[in-house]
């Protein structure tokens, strides 16, 4: 059987840091909010409306904006002041304009693996929010592709293993995400490559499956290109 | 030389109704504003701010939510009460699930050309609700593709018609805006077809390029086969 063709990667906290943006803001609105609700209180509250409002948002900041505002509303009953709803405004076009800062051996992995492969990325998000971020990251040339999509599934990544022309077997998704990027990919028949990120956003949490044979964790990116050389050795 | 091969649509209000949801929230918008601000000239500071930020939001209905409470706490100099931002956000929710309601002839003229042609969609917007509407409208299975773009550009259509594999002289885009269906398509060597539609957007204006060998402009959807047929003979 022929070796690993496709390298695919996650991009948010797996390529550059996103989750830390998230958290910087959602502190920003905590203490916006301080008269109204105990951080805690808020943020579950903040939580449970964008699990509410993903089916009409999708992922991304404009959702996590929308969300803020519909739980500052909430929380105080009606009683923020327009002047509080601007500064999440401002806040949220702030993380739409950070600088990107790529997460350790990012650059250097994907260097090394794009000269033997196909290297792509497959990403959730606005789509120009993730645009700006490929372009700014400096990463546009060692990438054979961007694909940004709505949901990741095992679907989705059959479809797009497909379209790149590599049988899934032959693919690999890596990412800091169990839940999005490890297990739809192997359902899908690809390998699943974890790599953990210190911030995960509660709803990309999931347990490693640790039994599966196409399932493999590295502390860090820098490990990559040595175990795709090794498995497509055996393969 | 060969005859087209790809016929790609636009999607709002090309293939299905759009801007009537955008202007009966907006007039949703001015009526809850209408002791603040007159509708003409809240209609400008909208426009404005939707100008302004597009570089961030880019194109869709989450962007435009923002856009109205930026403009409502502008207008009201930060008067608003949090009950109005929240008609705002809940109209704008209400544009995320509207039923998708095909503009005329559109199945009958995809299933037509579909027989003989790949058939594309190339629409900008948010993501997951331009999946919804492709989803809803029940045209997918007439489609031999989806490509949502955050810009419509002669690079864009370019390297899509080539991704689909087809040279542009043998293919044709078709959509109710000047600005962003017809005229970057021609730049990109394809033929570009015009269908207005009765309402378009102020920032989707400009004058059609009558004189260029490769423009058409059809009253409706229903005579595009036709053209089709007569270009694919004389080419």
């Amino acid at each position: 059987m022929p070796p690993l063709t496709l390298i695919a990667f996650d991009a948010d906290d797996t390529l550059w840091q996103n989750e830390t943006h998230f958290r910087l803001t959602q502190s920003r609105f905590e203490a916006l909010l301080r008269d109204h609700a105990e951080p805690a209180h808020l943020h579950e509250r903040l939580l449970a409306a964008e699990r509410r409002n993903l089916g009409h948002y999708g992922y991304g900041v404009k959702g996590f904006m929308l969300s803020m505002i519909e739980t500052a509303i909430e929380v105080t009953e009606g009683r923020i002041e327009a002047r509080a709803i601007a500064e999440i405004l401002s806040a949220g076009r702030e993380m739409l304009t950070h600088p990107v800062e790529l997460c350790p051996h990012a650059e250097a992995t994907l260097r090394d693996l794009s000269r033997h492969h196909q290297v792509i990325v497959i990403t959730k998000g606005d789509l120009l929010d993730q645009e700006r971020k490929v372009a700014q990251s400096g990463l546009g040339e060692l990438l054979h592709g961007v694909e940004i999509v709505s949901e990741k599934t095992a679907a989705t990544y059959g479809a797009i293993f497909a379209r790149y022309g590599h049988p899934p077997g032959r693919a690999m998704m890596v990412g800091n995400s169990v839940k999005s990027d490890v297990l739809p990919a192997l359902s899908a028949g690809a390998w699943g490559v974890h790599v953990p990120h210190g911030l995960t956003w509660e709803m990309e949490r999931a347990d490693p499956p640790l039994d599966h044979p196409r399932y493999h964790a590295l502390a860090d990116l820098s490990a990559l290109p040595a175990l795709v050389e090794r498995l497509s050795r055996s393969l």
